[in-house]
């Protein structure tokens, strides 16, 4: 995708979100200063890898100086655009919507749950923490006049292309899917997959 | 890691998940053969990646012919160990682990739920689908009796360290961490992560 950084594969922008977090951990560790080598060694991706790929966005560090980790979090914050907040909606009120609804890892992380939506009419009104489920047929009205941008599908499979599509429709532009389905969505749209399966299996190559 | 492979690089084992969904379905929809292009296109990585990432591991295609996908699948199942159903546990019964513990995703992908435990002595005995919420307390001694290597863990982040360190006792070697917390565990014993941050920040950056 062509952008003010040039044309940098999604490859590249994937490994950011690592860089920001193992960057982020150093914060909480006091540890103002780093090195490729050091990042490597957390992360397991070679430390030319990791000079290749931020060098593609500026100049970070001075040779033989390390970065500075805070500068170097803000940045990374800037570029993949977390540095302000975006709203999220989830749909799907069953086991994971709860979960997720109530996940304490997005703050301060670029993300903030605001509604959670339901089809299921057993569903729509009652609670979560501090929501109330709200019906999925008023999701594409609220979608447009909230300007929401992201949302979390925690639907079954079945159910899971139909919602993606109603998303797309409303103006959902990034969608992040736990059902056990690959979705079809134009181009343009972002889409991501939580699937515990290919994480165990990086695991079983070393069992 | 050294082994019948050769010295292999994390990254590369970590992509042979993604090869190997992307080739399943094209299974699924009866796409026979295919070519290192076509699964760039599928998966925004380079065909020269992926080229280099299988000839690692034997001859898998011939120049100009392809790549047969039903052998490809069959081999990498083999090389990452899924070609066999591993028993895996699950601590924490809470949204996040009836979600995993209900998730049809796990069939014919390597992996079956046997166990699910708590601490809570309100949720110790009650139902999750098929499963009776067992008691922590037993659990370092089933994983023993069982031989189980893989956990996934579904706490709170208070208490994800502890259970890490109670499952590397038992005799745990890869552990799937949905708590929000990195954790320290031992040389040798592989740990991955389950976090929606980390995918909703690979999609900001487009937005």
């Amino acid at each position: 995708m062509a952008d003010k950084y040039g044309n940098i594969p999604n490859i590249v922008i994937g490994r950011l979100p690592l860089y920001l977090r193992a960057l982020q951990y150093m914060l909480l560790e006091n540890h103002l200063v780093t090195s490729s080598k050091e990042l490597a060694e957390r992360l397991g991706i070679s430390a030319a890898q990791i000079r290749k790929d931020l060098s593609q966005f500026g100049e970070f560090g001075k040779q033989g100086t390390g970065y500075q980790v805070e500068f170097l979090v803000r940045t990374l914050k800037q570029i993949i655009h977390v540095d302000t907040t975006w709203d999220v909606i989830i749909i799907g009120a069953g086991d994971i919507g709860h979960g997720i609804a109530r996940y304490p890892g997005f703050n301060n992380q670029g993300f903030r749950v605001i509604k959670v939506f339901d089809n299921n009419p057993a569903k729509i009104g009652t609670k979560i923490g501090e929501f109330v489920v709200e019906d999925s047929a008023t999701m594409e009205e609220k979608i447009k006049e909230g300007n929401i941008k992201i949302a979390m599908i925690a639907v079954p499979a079945s159910q899971a292309q139909q919602v993606a599509d109603n998303l797309v429709r409303a103006g959902i532009k990034a969608i992040l899917n736990y059902a056990p389905i690959t979705l079809n969505v134009p181009p343009g749209i972002q889409i991501q997959y939580i699937d515990p399966v290919m994480h165990l299996q990086k695991m079983t190559y070393y069992l």
